[in-house]
């Protein structure tokens, strides 16, 4: 006998915690995002680390998508194992066994890599040369995130010179992330703040291209900028991700998208009528945004995540009949680092299971 | 060629983010825990939800350690993979697959679980019955943490009942956790509340023995209180796992226990001097008690963690020497959740990689 969950399974029979993904929205999310770039000069390059997922990813392509967005060369290479070829890392790649990994890869796949510092510029050229590869680079700016990035303006146009006459690499643009902008909550105040924060980018890309570089590729954006960033004519690629899942803190400025995550629990306590405990904790949910929101039980809020529970208050104890053994789902607060605790996601329409899929890039951070 | 990480190789030289063990620190970490229960009568049955390790597990057993400690069926399965048969689920199995699976690996190890539901008694009863299997059973006791248990006196004497007249299972003794007490930071005010906490338990283990019920276990416990009810004459088992690597928490109530647990990172980026950034975020450290700190850098703070980046600020740029590509060590604040986003640890002495081992209940929530 095996304990394996099976396409055809109703979910409430499947085992949990078990990470659920509700196939109609999911499509309808992948659709209309798709639906919003048919019409614009940007395109989108979806980022997969929300779901890191395969099968997901296939579907961003044939709804349109130009190509896939990757945080880590890890995730790069489960994205090009399946048979995908387009790929940026939107992240520096640093250090000899990751320049060795990526420069494999290139290979294989048409990989494309966001630098900020000269050193490693030369540390990617010579590998790539030494191996015959090219590797697309994009200088990443930073436009007010205070994370990665050289100024905009000169330190930029200094960089790409540099990327320029490397060999072994190909300058191909631009990237900086309005990350510190994507929760604005009031929409207005949102928008104005990400087109003050894409102005050094397009200053700067008209800069390299005064002097003679080209800049076809300018990315950047999110799924809380998606339409304010993929309307700015300077950008040509969106690298939104979340959209596909959605989570209680990207609806609250996103409503246009549904959540199509849910994680499965079962209650294994009721103590008190006042409180349950469910199987999912910590290590099943994040909460770095919170702690996750019930789906279908009002009145019911989560007290506290330990490892390995989820106590969760009742309002109403006397209207919620709930005892060990039911199930409960819950909506994550983040759906990308709660998707990167488990290994397979419950692909689900009108609760039957149609796929099992291996989150195959879960876990890869390096 | 191969970017795999082997034994012999310089800890520097490893792909990062890497979760390192000092194995100098673990060992001397486990002997001093097993020096300690040598000479108490109760004894030590490690939690292993800390390093989902089984080679760990080993060197616990080997130590002294009477079996092992988890939290869910899948991480008592791998241990049991691992040779090991002596387990307690320390918690409530609850749900047809989850009993199915627990039966059947009773048929293998000699597995213990918690339970606080008649009716939970009745499906493991029945399950273990018709397979012919032994469950040992555990009341679980609410002893003031408000999650799971039965309360003390006659509500647990009444479910006692129930299980030692239950074919298929044998009661084992009672379980309660004082894990809202294991981190008060003041020892003495610690040492008399879980005094206080353990009287209940203490009562409701005579109680059943009164009425003819054998308690030949009462078990509990954790690192933030291993001595104070491994002391505690009622308690026969504590189910302490932290203490193994230690995170920033748990060193400030525990100093005798040095931290062995750090996250290798690389520095992928110092765009100014004030600040550099690491290729660790979210995905590879946990912060729900708090950001990570550095190691060996003064003046250095986690600023904060994105999902695969860490901001680290430098209170003196001019006196840390740090460019993209060199490597910084992390210390987590909590390890277990920590440790459970990574799938191998690297056993580390004196800079040298002894071991890679596979973190085999990783992920093992269900």
């Amino acid at each position: 006998m095996s304990y394996e969950a099976r396409p055809g399974m109703r979910v409430e029979e499947l085992d949990t915690p078990a990470l659920i993904v509700d196939l109609d929205i999911l499509e309808r999310n992948i659709s209309q995002m798709a639906d919003f770039f048919a019409e614009r000069r940007a395109a989108l390059r979806p980022h997969i680390k929300t779901h890191k997922t395969p099968a997901i990813a296939h579907m961003q392509l044939k709804a349109g998508a130009i190509g896939i967005t990757c945080a880590k060369v890890g995730e790069a290479e489960i994205i090009a194992e399946a048979g995908i070829r387009d790929i940026l890392i939107a992240n520096q790649v640093v250090g000899q066994v990751k320049i060795d990994r990526l420069t494999d890869l290139a290979r294989h796949a048409d990989v494309m890599v966001a630098v900020d510092d000269a050193r490693n510029v030369t540390d990617l050229s010579q590998a790539a040369s030494a191996k015959g590869v090219i590797v697309r680079t994009l200088i990443e700016i930073d436009i007010g995130m205070n994370r990665c990035g050289v100024p905009a303006g000169e330190p930029a146009l200094e960089l790409a010179r540099c990327v320029a006459s490397s060999p072994g690499l190909r300058l191909a643009g631009l990237m900086g992330y309005e990350g510190h902008l994507v929760l604005v909550s009031d929409y207005e105040e949102r928008r104005r703040e990400v087109w003050a924060a894409l102005k050094p980018l397009t200053d700067t890309a008209d800069l390299l291209r005064r002097h003679g570089l080209s800049v076809d590729i300018v990315s950047g954006g999110g799924t809380g900028t998606y339409d304010i960033t993929g309307s700015c004519p300077t950008m040509t690629e969106v690298q939104a991700g979340s959209y596909v899942f959605m989570d209680t803190t990207y609806r609250a400025v996103r409503p246009e998208f549904d959540v199509s995550l849910a994680l499965l629990t079962t209650v294994i306590s009721r103590p008190q009528p006042a409180y349950i405990v469910t199987d999912a904790g910590l290590k099943a949910l994040s909460k770095e945004f919170g702690l996750p929101k019930l789906a279908n039980i009002p009145g019911a809020d989560v007290r506290y995540l330990s490892e390995e529970h989820g106590v969760i208050d009742l309002a109403e104890p006397g209207a919620v009949d709930l005892r060990p053994g039911d199930k409960v789902s819950l909506v994550p607060s983040h759906c990308c680092t709660t998707v990167n605790l488990h290994d397979k996601l419950y692909a689900v329409r009108k609760d039957i299971v149609e796929g099992i899929w291996p989150i195959a890039a879960r876990g890869k951070c390096q």
